[in-house]
């Protein structure tokens, strides 16, 4: 019912060193709480949404994953009661770089401790621990959510009764590592960066821009394009006179997106998360991908991934179904065929919402 | 022999508009002229090198292509008479846009007309009428040159006898368009471009950096490295102090080749053929891809491409191969499961080398 902030009394201590003192965690709730607070999912998201998953009678815009979460759909909130969370370290309501760091009065900016996923799943499960849950029904994520709840189930053993990492991973390959590590390069590199210490009123935008360009490329897939854009040219009032303007409309509809991102996003925020994603590995939990997953306290697991994405290829939630299965693990591996690369979790809904429904229905 | 220049003395009209006067175009030549002129190849590049495609007496340095061409290599210089171009538009010595403008005695910059791949292949076609050369035994070119080498067959007919085309397509994927139009952004954005009238000891090389990383990512496969970096955290000593350093293998490698690129190649210059490679379409010579190839007036084809290629995918060498069949023509069709993407030409020689030699012995 709109946006609540939990605010933890007690120092947050950082997985990879540093302390964090008087952090909020930013999270939104639908439906809810049964008589044995039995019937939570826990939603943590990928790298740039806000706790604002669905909308509500506090909020009525739409949510990042409105088809998926409300009465009668997949995440169905007259039965389950929904917590998503504002990771920690975005700019949405959460502790994060963009915060006033309370021992200074000043900004975090660059002094903020690195980020970890880990550090992510465990202001999620503050939240949870704070609503008074002790044991989730599931914990569900996409992308860094995918890895977000893959921690959430290695630091937390038995706190959810079920795991849904959609288009996750163990950990980041190292194409999609030079990707993000080339996206924080592109933003460190605007002048307007100035090592961090922007000016409120003069980001980096085009850093940003480009970073989110670049994104935009990869979250999709070739194939998708092809059918899409073709090699169509963008309309004639949108050429631009000089000799490197839009020619063609896949052009045209980068530069449009791009455009929407850059305000919205703390740029900061932006680069500690993203290098999270590149930091966080299972592996750290047990010594191997397979022995972390191998101790995951849970009864069921699904796992969901895409043939055509290109930063979390199909064998990588191939590896985490395997590595799941077993000990009366009950793991369901979906494996899409979706066109549209790593955001077809926001985008085929029709492929992803009767595999989540089911399984969900079934808990 | 060394760096030789083609000096034309009517005037270059371009495809898209515009006319060069004074044109030149480097090119170097191995081997010897048979006595009835039926023994050369000629060779396109890709976008970045220089016609030193093999060392020779005058220039004992190693060429881009050194393992394919000389005494006994596939393209063998006891046998053939090997012409290898520098494309109209490349800085390393043909007419581009770096050079003096004759009628302004200034650079041309922007100023340069409209580039294209039918510019590059007529360039070509110059140089080898000026060597007396009336029909070539093969026209051969990997990327860029894989285009370049259907523009060639196109605009000339009966030019050839056979044609080799090596990671080409004949035209762009919108995939493939983005990648290009972003890596051209990232530069123009660099301030130090200054709309193309940078200094010449003040090029924009952050942009050129972060551009030739875009383009080492894109031109590799996400399984080559996975294998090749894994997850391998760069040597100590390179860890640099700030929140952003280098943290893996991956990020060092595209470090150290981007910070040796940007100096030799001249910023306008990579603009102007990135751009060509994008408005190429086979299809402007006859209506579509399918009927401008039915017209190549050549007695056999040899299409190669690469399963993990992401710029060129093996589809549109798929299509080339398909569509070049027939009318009595022979085609070979060679799909290799090579891991190092767009890039295996230069790399995966093994595999390479005997498909071009055998291909080559059969002319």
């Amino acid at each position: 019912m709109g946006k609540k902030i939990l605010k933890l009394d007690k120092p947050f201590e950082m997985r990879r060193g540093g302390v964090l003192h008087d952090v909020q965690i930013a999270y939104e709730t639908w439906g809810d709480i049964g008589f044995c607070y039995d019937n939570a999912i826990l939603i943590f998201t990928g790298l740039s949404p806000s706790a604002h998953a669905a909308s509500s009678t506090d909020d009525p815009s739409p949510g990042w994953w409105e088809d998926m979460i409300g009465p009668g759909r997949p995440i169905d909130t007259r039965k389950f009661f929904v917590i998503c969370i504002n990771s920690l370290g975005s700019p949405f309501g959460s502790t994060s770089p963009a915060s006033i760091n309370p021992a200074t009065g000043k900004t975090y900016r660059l002094t903020f401790p690195v980020l970890t996923v880990e550090d992510i799943a465990r202001g999620g499960h503050e939240v949870a621990r704070a609503l008074g849950v002790r044991k989730l029904a599931a914990v569900v994520g996409p992308s860094l959510g995918g890895m977000t709840v893959l921690a959430y189930c290695a630091l937390f053993p038995g706190a959810a009764r079920s795991v849904v990492s959609i288009s996750g991973a163990a950990r980041s390959l190292p194409f999609s590592i030079a990707l993000r590590s080339l996206q924080r390069e592109i933003i460190r590199r605007d002048p307007l960066w100035r090592d961090g210490n922007y000016e409120p009123d003069s980001i980096p935008v085009s850093g940003m821009r480009l970073a989110r360009k670049l994104g935009m490329i990869t979250y999709r897939s070739a194939k998708e394009w092809a059918l899409r854009f073709g090699r169509e040219r963008a309309s004639a009032e949108r050429r631009a006179g000089d000799p490197f303007g839009i020619d063609f409309e896949v052009e045209s509809y980068l530069e449009n997106h791009a455009a929407k991102f850059t305000g919205q996003y703390d740029p900061n925020c932006y680069l500690y998360i993203s290098r999270a994603m590149d930091l966080f590995d299972l592996a750290d939990h047990g010594g191997s991908v397979a022995a972390a997953l191998q101790r995951f306290d849970v009864e069921r697991g699904l796992i969901m991934g895409v043939e055509t994405d290109l930063l979390f290829p199909i064998e990588q939630q191939q590896e985490l179904a395997d590595g799941l299965a077993g000990n009366g693990r009950e793991v369901t591996f979906a494996r899409l065929p979706s066109l549209q690369g790593h955001d077809s979790f926001l985008v085929d809904m029709d492929r992803f919402r009767p595999i989540i429904a089911d399984f969900l229905k079934s808990l």
